[in-house]
């Protein structure tokens, strides 16, 4: 196979793709922390999960042994509609930048919520049908993952009840009416519909929002309804297992033409894409049968990994989901309004906290104007207009393979593309029009938040 | 072949994508009619195209029996960053209408400009610049043409000017900032910048524009600026010409896998998509090699086939481009802004005229909620939010296999799905609050409109 000629695109055949997701954690000899009761500060059981989550969803949620779960044959007929995804060869990029490095990056856009999110939305909705759930509630930022969900729950006829970051909501009036086409309901968040977001107005009024918020809301709202379930895009390790599918196709990919990685790298906010791009490899590097960089680039506005404390914390503002060890910034942290796009949640997936702990992953931290500096330069070599959230990844690779043009090394670096960059024309505006600014927390703010961690660290 | 099992989506290896493009006025028997200079009325020779067009594209513009066109490698080079496109087989479809039919698509929008129009953007600017120019300049109405183009500019180094019909410039500021994203400039249309803009704003103040009247300022401007030369993204023959990678893709993903269309379905504008999708089959049949039902889809707001007359007529408000014989409404005729999307030029691809002029082709016009409401389902359904234009043919094929099922015979359709609505959520947004509305030109209308052509036919 060394020598056939790689093509721009690699498309698996539908043969191909997988039929089972894979659980890292069955490899990983450091396990994640166990989630804890917000009441109890004991161990989250399935039970105590189960008025929340779906049942199936639990399961994965809990489960640290099983290696493979089957993927349902439903959601396989799904994953056909729009995968595989392709992996790509920068051809273009590679010849500009002069690079010896060879780059490849897994482009997850080629459908109408424009990103991975899509891989878990059905999933999740498939259980909660399978469950005879009449609907679930979710949370969305930038809003990738609402709309994931609402083409998942319009393909399985679920009720689909979204709350979102209020500041997106008014940045992406078109978002809104993407879910609305797919037949969902989608509110501004903090709303008046619950309790918590009423108590989160009432102390912070004329707040935009933040994805801890609207993760409260939706969990009371969930919570309220018959039949109804909370779901969620990111953090969580049932989401990460899902989208595994994206590193087992880039590994199947690689493997068919005879290439072999070096550097990894992924955009990094809850860990979605990351995990489930990276999974894989790290498999392989945890059993020893191969050795790969992981880099997690996370935006400089919100940096849990470079900047945050690994600790017990909140997942939510609202104080009332499970608490997680991870890298946190703090429940009570708020990425500044001016921060565009998503990766804005304070804390990072358990699962990759740990495997940063471990030293078995690098992260990075990007300033906002060097990333749409990144995307426009792709946009314009390689066509694809990039989302905001996967230019942090392009951002790096391009900075890995202009390394090797220094030192004439011909790397293989591949990098995960998450999505489109068509309802963030507004953040884009904004850089055309030279108007975009670079936040950066200071240590004193997140010293503030890092001392209303709770106490049990 | 013929019992290979078909997948969701066929995507053809790089090296079984076209190398040439196909010219069917080579197979037909009535040519389509010249050309006339607008001053002399006599046929337009390729000297006097020069100062307004590309040689190479002239060329292609007058050629009538050279049956193939190589495309150029670097035009192919670009072409598989995004393509080949897929041919989707709509499983989902077929089972949620009960129908015997077999229904495919192919799916031009997996790529930033969200259309097939980037198909003859960079076959256009790839001649201009071998041509030496400085740049180009064009004009949009949607704005999947001057997105395109100027993804193709930014490609090639060439400077690229967008005359955009004002009421789309107002409803989709994001299309612009794409444009811009690519460093496109782009400016609303009818403007004080040109003498024909000025002109049109004073017999018709607060007048939202027209892509007639776009085309004259392009036309005006790329005369003005020394280095430049217009382009244009459908009627023409050679847009034609370059859109036929299309439909030889779709036919050698046909016999692929064995299958033999019967209907095929385009949504028809000025005729890109449509032209380029049943030329290579329209090939066959003229060479009567087999037989298919072609159908041209084109709203009922601005319908030049089923209710226009096939005459000489100015291509452009201004009446300083090149006269075509036509289906047409009349230059002076614009359709009510009410009507969202594109697929609102007054007149239609003079070969594509010909061949419904000769009883080869079939035509429908459709109602602009009865496509927005199978545009919506079809979202649901297949997943992908079609562009309003595209979901022409969705209305279309969906009737043609409800009839299907009411026959049950078992006929294959085959349409074009143009491309991706995500730019065009405001229009979405009416639908979805139930305040689209239908607008149908009367028959005083297009009389009125008739009395104005021009006194050569």
């Amino acid at each position: 196979m060394e020598n056939k000629k790689i093509p721009y695109k690699i498309y698996l055949e539908e043969s191909e793709m997988p039929k089972e997701w894979y659980n890292v954690r069955a490899d990983m000899k450091n396990k994640p922390a166990p989630l804890l009761d917000p009441e109890t500060l004991q161990p989250m059981t399935a039970e105590g999960l189960s008025p929340v989550f779906c049942e199936e969803l639990i399961k994965q949620e809990l489960d640290e042994t099983t290696p493979y779960f089957e993927i349902p044959e439903e959601v396989r007929n799904f994953y056909k509609m729009y995968r595989p995804a392709p992996l790509i060869r920068a051809y273009c990029l590679e010849e500009k930048l002069q690079t010896p490095a060879k780059i490849y990056y897994k482009f997850e856009g080629n459908n109408t919520s424009g990103s991975h999110k899509l891989n878990s939305a059905i999933a999740q909705a498939y259980y909660a049908k399978k469950q005879g759930l009449k609907g679930v509630t979710t949370e969305t930022g930038a809003g990738q993952w609402g709309t994931a969900l609402s083409m998942a729950c319009s393909y399985f006829g679920l009720d689909c009840k979204v709350y979102m970051v209020k500041c997106s909501y008014e940045q992406k009036p078109f978002r809104r009416e993407v879910m609305r086409t797919y037949g969902a309901s989608v509110t501004p968040s903090p709303s008046t519909e619950t309790e918590v977001g009423k108590k989160i107005l009432l102390e912070h009024p004329g707040t935009t929002g933040s994805l801890g918020c609207a993760i409260s809301e939706a969990v009371e709202a969930a919570g309220n309804l018959e039949g109804y379930r909370y779901v969620l895009g990111s953090v969580m390790n049932q989401v990460l297992l899902h989208q595994t599918v994206i590193g087992l196709e880039t590994q199947t990919a690689l493997k068919k033409y005879g290439e072999k990685a070096d550097i990894i790298i992924g955009c990094a906010g809850g860990g979605s894409n990351l995990g489930g791009l990276i999974s894989p490899f790290m498999g392989e590097k945890l059993r020893g049968e191969a050795d790969y960089r992981f880099i997690a680039v996370e935006p400089a506005s919100c940096p849990s990994l470079t900047r945050g404390v690994y600790a017990y914390d909140y997942s939510d503002t609202g104080r009332i989901c499970p608490l997680e060890k991870m890298y946190t910034l703090g429940s009570s942290f708020i990425p500044s309004a001016s921060h565009a796009g998503g990766l804005r949640y304070h804390g990072m997936n358990s699962v990759l906290s740990q495997l940063y702990e471990d030293g078995l992953m690098e992260a990075v931290s990007v300033k906002q104007t060097e990333v749409f500096e990144a995307a426009q330069y792709f946009a314009r070599i390689e066509g694809i207009l990039p989302a905001p959230e996967s230019a942090h990844a392009i951002r790096v690779a391009i900075d890995e393979a202009l390394k090797c043009k220094e030192t004439g090394e011909e790397k293989t670096i591949v990098f995960g593309l998450t999505g489109t960059g068509y309802f963030d024309m507004y953040a884009y505006q904004k850089f055309n029009d030279g108007q975009m600014g670079d936040y950066v927390p200071t240590d004193e703010e997140l010293q503030a938040s890092f001392a209303k961690l709770p106490k049990i660290n």
